[in-house]
């Protein structure tokens, strides 16, 4: 695996220990100093390439309408080998999506959609197949909890994905740990991976050490997987089927990996669509935290829950005196209820107007919160109504491999 | 994983470096000197029990008739915990039989029939069900063949193994490969004990390194697995059931681990019966190999290859000359003619009258390879029939997870 991507990120950890920067791994976000995280460096650092205008026109001419806003604003901000699957895809070689989750608590944060909001877009925008994985054995092997609870938050966080209103014609969701024992082809292309890998580049990329138990060792092969589509023999047969993968940075280690590995097994390397972190409520530059209660707005929060948290604990950049901010205006870029509408308000001229009076100092804090949770409240209590709606019969429809629509 | 077991194991590994002692793992077997390996010490170090005659009496009170001749001459020399098992058994507490094979090979030899053929006694004499598993997942990773292979392979062995007569309404055979992707408890049951289990700890067992890859280092868990009852629901339920391992000495690093791990998941600690191993032609002292093709009788020779294999190729415990040789006699632990009747030759006082005259003089190398002869062609000609016979239909019959027969 001596390629760029895998000595690079060798690279990457031994300059770690001499100069400062930014931590980004699957189970570790901290920046380098309280300005939080800085992408443009971390797309240097990784080597992937930035979402720049002429990426945003080609994928609008390819998907024939303008991107969603959480790319069009740049919260999906770096990928890699976007425009070589959209090239392919003008060529008319279609591919799939692959996203996913770790289900690690009963109930899913506003963070936690926002991979599964653009995933949704670009499956409806390309009319193509999913495939989402629940890594319940991730969850089982880095935190305290049993196989069996593991099973039962995937089944919770499920509910909320598929309420996000997926398409089950065109929708596999599945958890590692169940699937893997209904599709033989899974445990055959995690050993195929496992084989190419060494503890000296698991260590290197995902920074594991001698004292690491060995399931966590030998995970990342499990969610490799997937990105090759042999893994999923219900739905695309033996075709090898290009594949894009929309997930937020810090999953990108498992697909340095992955791109290392998929050429070596004959499949194309997989494309990535990575997105910012999150914010929590103390801080624009932090990520939310599913374990501190009032760090996020969950999806299963009420309408007065989500105006008390706002009100009390999003991190405001306005000014410490009315006075003051009138003459100065607030700071948009660690602002929390601006950022909280920079994700989920769709209308482009509505946020620029906001962004002005805020900044301008026109807006006070307490307006830009009330217009924050204006905002929230209608879209946490239409996700809770649609979640009544989903059934065991549902859940037990989108989970079953089986055929679905890929011309 | 602190225990004696592993502690132990974690200091023979160092005690290496510094006395030179009988290498043994899955992987490698090697006296350290030429008069091969010293079984009595390995017991020391490994920590096992010998199987004495106390053992054998327990064994034969239990089991209501005399033990198989492979046991009763202390060729399966070695055990942990059986007493116990068998004191449970008396108590009326059931048991299962476990072993298994690593298909290497298109054809299998001699020597790798002799766990199976202890095996199969156990089972007729407790009436137990047996799950055999074909490690088609280790050779994919140990050996330069790719899972195709592997599964093409573990055919052609499991044809063989049934042939030797195994009940199909006791007998689950599987592939890793295979019911991995059938069971999701399979897979559930390897992350539980991949979560007990650090990259230290199986370096200290298995010698593994910084180096090999990932699916080296987490498979032991695949090979533990089969030793906790719930990896078969469609045998025991939920019922947590003993098991007994019969096999070559060369699996227990394995099932130190395992033993280690079980009751910490709360399954009861396997109990094992160690083999040693079968000479190759070329010597008592090491151990088949089924890639040298003269170093093994195989199940697929003809009566004739059989003859000039032994005639040619069967290491001679006989002296140089006639006359030294009437005068001294033959030394039967180093025959490797003799040891051939050892394993397969039933009639105890007709192996005694042979070991006798042999070792007296009486008989002549020649002599004794002639009985060799004898003894093995029917038994590889008797089993080349029973394989003829077994179909596709009956190969899937044995590996199809289902219900078996047990009280």
């Amino acid at each position: 695996m001596a390629t760029e991507d895998i000595a690079k990120s060798l690279e990457d950890s031994n300059l770690e220990s001499e100069t400062k920067e930014d931590i980004v791994t699957p189970w570790d976000v901290a920046g380098a100093d309280d300005t939080g995280i800085d992408y443009d460096k971390l797309i240097k650092r990784f080597g992937s390439s930035k979402v720049d205008n002429e990426v945003i026109a080609k994928l609008e001419k390819v998907a024939g309408k303008p991107v969603h806003h959480l790319i069009r604003r740049g919260i999906f901000f770096s990928h890699r080998d976007l425009f070589t699957l959209l090239n392919l895809w003008e060529q008319g070689k279609r591919f799939y999506l692959y996203t996913g989750r770790g289900p690690s608590s009963e109930s899913m944060h506003l963070g936690h959609l926002i991979p599964f909001v653009v995933t949704k877009w670009l499956q409806e925008a390309f009319d193509i197949p999913l495939v989402i994985q629940m890594t319940d054995d991730e969850k089982a092997l880095w935190k305290n909890i049993e196989i069996e609870e593991a099973l039962r938050l995937t089944k919770e966080n499920v509910k909320d994905i598929i309420a996000m209103g997926f398409d089950p014609s065109k929708t596999f969701i599945f958890s590692s740990l169940t699937y893997m024992g209904q599709c033989p082809e899974y445990y055959r292309n995690v050993i195929r991976i496992q084989k190419c890998v060494t503890f000296n580049q698991v260590k290197g990329i995902f920074g594991f050490g001698d004292s690491d138990v060995i399931g966590k060792i030998g995970f990342p092969a499990v969610q490799a997987a997937p990105a090759l589509s042999s893994t999923f023999p219900h739905i695309f047969g033996k075709e090898k089927v290009p594949v894009l993968i929309p997930c937020a940075i810090d999953q990108d280690p498992y697909f340095r990996m992955t791109r290392d590995v998929a050429p070596r097994l004959g499949f194309p390397k997989p494309a990535l669509l990575h997105s910012t972190f999150f914010p929590a409520l103390q801080g624009a530059k932090t990520k939310m935290s599913a374990s501190d209660l009032n760090s996020a707005i969950f999806l299963t929060d009420t309408p007065k829950q989500i105006k008390t948290k706002i009100n009390k604990h999003a991190f405001s950049g306005g000014r410490v005196t009315v006075e003051e901010h009138r003459e100065f205006g607030g700071n948009t870029d660690i602002d929390v209820p601006y950022q909280l509408l920079r994700f989920f308000l769709e209308d482009d001229p509505e946020l620029e107007k906001i962004r002005i009076a805020y900044s301008s100092g026109e807006m006070l804090s307490g307006e830009i919160k009330k217009l924050a949770i204006e905002c929230l409240q209608p879209i946490v209590a239409k996700h809770q109504e649609s979640r009544k709606s989903i059934t065991e019969d549902v859940l037990e429809l989108f989970m079953t491999p089986r055929k679905l629509n890929f011309k």
